[in-house]
């Protein structure tokens, strides 16, 4: 599992860490059922703190990608078939709309908007 | 100049404000040339620390959409009509990643991704 963290970025180590993970179960290769690594081991691993992986996991957890059981650790979640679910859909618009809002002061139109959002989708589905 | 802060939202103080501000100049409610209100009225206004008005504007200043002038304040750079910058439109890919591959995960299409897109676009927009 490669997992690559900027230490002078503005984002947040366990953003960062969270959003690789996301990445890695986006293009597959992570999948549904699989552990990822106790906080212990890839704090270790990655020489971070046990807090910033704890704070990545249960950032995961709530947004319902991985499930936190106790004695097994952390399980990414089933893959989703019936669709992204309302209340997902409202945080991704919620997420969307102040970079969509950066992209229109910064002079992109929406057709070079639409375009972009689809080619990096088809890049993570490998498409 | 509406702001609206939610303090009991995992997401930073100074981003929620940097957030907001982004969205009023996409709209068209705050327009470039415009000065930002002083960092220390901004904040006697929405009760918060000068310290987080400071570091919402210079994550505004930092993503090129004001100027921070000594004396003036922070100015509204002016509308962009060359279309964005490439250093721009990197850094809105590298915002958009990790959405996109999480919209992914939660089970959403490529086509209800890029309509949703373009409508909150459509939105902010106001067509």
């Amino acid at each position: 599992m490669f997992i690559q963290i900027e230490p002078s970025s503005d984002i947040p180590i366990y953003t960062q860490l969270a959003n690789q993970l996301i990445e890695l179960i986006a293009r597959g290769e992570l999948s549904g059922g699989d552990a990822l690594p106790s906080v212990r081991s890839l704090a270790a691993d990655l020489g971070m703190n046990m807090h910033t992986v704890n704070k990545a996991y249960h950032t995961l957890e709530k947004k319902g990608i991985i499930a936190i059981v106790p004695k097994s650790g952390a399980i990414i979640n089933p893959p989703v078939q019936a669709g992204i679910q309302d209340s997902h859909r409202a945080r991704i618009v919620e997420e969307l709309k102040p970079i969509l809002a950066e992209a229109i002061v910064l002079g992109m139109g929406k057709e070079d908007l639409v375009t972009l959002a689809s080619s990096i989708f088809a890049d993570i589905k490998g498409e």
